[in-house]
């Protein structure tokens, strides 16, 4: 390990520095080699669900009212919930995550709608315990690219979501997926 | 093991019918427990991809001109490559799977589309020695949830993928997506 050669003022300066730009995001050590993982901070004093690009998909859509395409993930309590059909009510553990990026024409084929911008990523997360209070349903959201925590709380989600409060609060249907191939 | 009762014969008529009822679908045991996992038969010679429920996502698309919606998937090569940005070509290994539904309004939103009866699921295998005729890539398709095999060969997927030629013959563009919280 080098050792530092600037003194202790100077160095409380770089950190105050990188604490300031660095206000809505941590980072932590990577387990498998010296990259650094950005974890964006809390939205609505909820963790962001790191990993989340990599869960399997439980279908997809494309608001035609806002112009955005979205895809709609889940995490594998989730998974395993949509494909046996056990969403009525969605069980504690499982976070859905809906992918929502701004529509446009595929360049290559232009009868096409493809994922242009990204918009923002929003996450429901089920405990019956903990969200008592909101129906069994935490929600989270997070701005753009850089991820940016949203945080103005439970309730403004919650008051779109009342259309579906008999679908256990959730507007997706899973989607048909053959059962061919796999174990659920 | 149980010692079988009947005449070999009466045994032969038995295979010969399971045979003849199972003749796109194999059957292998689950590795887990008692269940049997159904895999189709191959498509255009090609194996199925078993397990492609639980990939991730590359994009998606809603097809406005035959009213499609579509989840564009990748296995795990296919993933690394497309979130770095890798895909022009897409690495030996790469396998790019399309899944179709009719699209369908979402009944609690109508404004939005959603996926309703399954058409077919699309695959391509980037091996560059092995498909070294067909620019690299071998493609296969299968049916509706029976996942039934289209046998009509290579030639009639690369027609159509020829406007593409110069994007690795791949139309998918793939979507934008944060890089927090994941190591790659």
């Amino acid at each position: 390990m080098k050792q530092s050669t600037g003194s202790h003022k100077t160095r409380t300066s770089i950190w105050a520095g990188i604490a300031l730009s660095t206000l809505t995001l941590s980072t932590v050590a990577h387990a498998a080699g010296d990259e650094a993982l950005v974890i964006p901070a809390d939205s609505n004093q909820i963790a962001y669900p790191a990993g989340w690009q990599n869960w399997s998909v439980i279908a997809s859509s494309h608001r035609t009212d806002n112009n955005t395409l979205r895809v709609i993930l889940g995490n594998d309590i989730a998974i395993k919930a949509a494909r046996q059909g056990h969403t009525l009510p969605w069980p504690d553990g499982a976070v859905l995550g809906k992918v929502v990026w701004k529509a446009t024409a595929l360049p290559s084929w232009p009868a096409a709608v493809a994922p242009g911008e990204l918009v923002h990523t929003e996450f429901m997360f089920k405990d019956s315990k903990r969200f008592q209070d909101s129906y069994g349903w935490g929600f989270g959201r997070w701005l753009g690219m850089a991820q940016t925590p949203f945080n103005e709380g439970n309730q403004s989600c919650i008051a779109c979501h009342t259309p579906v409060k008999d679908n256990d609060w959730v507007f997706t249907e899973p989607a048909r997926f053959p059962s061919t191939g796999v174990s659920h």
